[in-house]
């Protein structure tokens, strides 16, 4: 095991561009995608199975994980990676997002964040440096500042004082890390701003002054629109540097992912594939299914022939059946189908990109998906 | 493939026996536990799985699954193993449990029962000769004659009454299986008789008299308890016929398999490894575990260091935080780890048996579950 964290961009085709991210616990392969395992599991997934897609990193909540089972909990187990059985890198966010989107009565001040738990409405604070705490007591691979998510509408002013407190934040992140962290741990600042230029521009050069060794853009896929995001993220590369990964946070579908990589994006995250899976919505290399549809009742085709994916083996027909049938096997194979499509998605789109063909693969995909609301 | 059913005892050590019952589908080691997949999936668990643990044969119910997807559907799609990716032999009941337990407006009549799906109110018959039909359509390697489960507590004349109308529901399940039926399938008869002894003989007798490759006792486990359970079972075992498997419906508990081996049972089936496993519960060599109680909350012993089963591996911490938080991998682990103790409790019995020492292995078993309530 190599103590260190780094970064090396190997091919470019246009803005996109493959490369390697390489950690203690292993290499990541980019562009990356991150399954999210919210509560210390990818949901109906065995850890074995996530990683059989291809995974090479998947994504803990910070928020979810210190109100349960607790972060002190987790470190006294030997670790979030002991104890969800899984060997291989972990990003944490810093609990920003779900404070805002999950719990009671808020109240933000320069010190930081106190909220009451959704679980049991305790009280809790959360600071720049208690969430590094946390992600050090979790022993996460990659770590993430604390910053306010700015709401989608903000107006400019609103959401220029957010992405300020924001950048004050990233430096208390950034000294917390430095005396908490262990080798080969790395700590990523966000990009705020909301949909203004100069707010976005702003952010990433406060963030690339305090200097870290990769850059997420945050406070997107909450509601702008598809073109906004295009646009702050095309922004935001334009000036991060070249040699830092670049994660867009919480996105998305196949569609936003492939703009955003030919964008010069290198990770994502996003609750989609495993979600969906639990609702009945599989994405296959033939599009988006909604397998509640009466239509695949008799279908004995299997869920995505070009799949190399196990569960993407099992025919329409069943799986139809399992979840009308609330059968949480429905969920299981679809959840694992769908993690897998998202990372063959990778490894294509790696693989185009080392080929210098990766706009015509984004536009065969985007065409295979252009029909998803037909369902 | 072998296109015939058998059935051979190996060993003998006192009343219990092991044996093997050859099908064209494979071979069933006996005594066998067999899983069951209600609504043709073994609940939270992946078909595969299934197989890993060692079961030889799984469970269908011809009820929940003639209501949805349908007989005449799954039949349309192959037959239920191919459905359900599941290529060893399939044991299905005749539906007659469960329109006792689960359906609305039961009306009974010498030709039949007429109720109202428990799914979406439709009135459905079932009949000897279609609880045949739909279990060759589901592809059944072993079928059960329908019959009235006599509900308990039941008069005497209720009891025959209902038996007789069993018996001679039986004769004509008989005569509709010799039409149907493909080759290596079986039929199995029925005994009945509540906890009343001369009636348990007058069906056991009755049941001979027709002729079945394989004998079930039904209608226990229903409230009785399981002392009146263990006398009705060691009647019926003395009067079966020794070259024919005999399968206590519906049992059990550890304790109440390990009686019933040592009375001379082949065969068992019950919800209780799937379903405990969705709530929490484990079932160990070191007995049951309820998974949801705080003192679980810091163990970092496996769930089953005595159990070769993967998911038996998983901390004991890392599941409490599972079960406690709904996470569907809770229930995906415990279930495995649960029907694979089943299934070693299976194969420690045959070899207790095969070497003369059951009784003593019996006994080391019930100890280890003796304090199963403490929890």
């Amino acid at each position: 095991m190599s103590a260190s964290f780094s970064f090396a961009v190997k091919e470019r085709d246009g803005r996109a561009r493959s490369g390697a991210i390489a950690t203690p616990r292993g290499v990541i392969r980019t562009p990356a995608f991150m399954p999210v395992g919210t509560g210390a599991t990818v949901k109906a997934m065995f850890p074995e199975d996530v990683a059989a897609t291809g995974a090479d990193i998947i994504l803990g909540n910070t928020y979810h994980l210190m109100l349960r089972p607790g972060a002190e909990r987790i470190a006294k187990l030997g670790g979030l990676h002991k104890f969800m059985h899984w060997e291989k890198p972990i990003l944490t966010d810093s609990g920003g997002y779900q404070v805002m989107s999950l719990a009671k009565l808020r109240k933000i001040t320069e010190e930081g964040v106190t909220f009451q738990s959704h679980l049991d409405g305790a009280t809790v604070d959360l600071t720049p440096e208690r969430a590094i705490e946390v992600q050090c007591l979790l022993g996460s691979d990659i770590q993430m500042v604390l910053d306010e998510c700015t709401p989608f509408p903000a107006t400019r002013d609103e959401a220029k004082r957010s992405l300020e407190l924001s950048m004050r934040w990233a430096e208390r992140s950034k000294a917390a890390f430095a005396t908490m962290s262990a080798d080969g741990q790395a700590l990523f600042g966000i990009v705020q701003g909301g949909v203004y230029p100069d707010l976005r521009e702003q952010s990433a050069r406060a963030l690339m002054e305090i200097g870290f060794p990769g850059y997420a853009v945050g406070g997107l896929a909450v509601g702008e629109g598809q073109e906004a995001m295009f646009d702050m993220v095309e922004l935001c590369t334009a000036i991060l540097p070249e040699d830092r990964p670049r994660y867009l946070m919480g996105v998305g579908t196949p569609q936003d992912m492939l703009g955003a990589m030919a964008r010069g994006i290198d990770m994502f995250d996003c609750v989609m594939p495993t979600r969906s899976g639990r609702h009945g919505q599989a994405f296959t290399w033939g599009g988006r299914l909604n397998l509640r549809n009466a239509c695949y009742a008799e279908d004995a085709s299997p869920l995505d022939a070009e799949s190399l994916c196990p569960a993407a083996q099992y025919e329409r027909a069943y799986l139809h059946h399992l979840v009308k049938s609330g059968e949480m096997l429905g969920a299981m194979l679809i959840s694992y189908a769908n993690v897998q499509f998202y990372q063959e998605l990778m490894a294509r789109a790696r693989e185009a990109i080392a080929q210098g063909r990766f706009a015509a693969f984004a536009e065969d995909v985007n065409r295979r998906y252009a029909q998803e609301d037909a369902d």
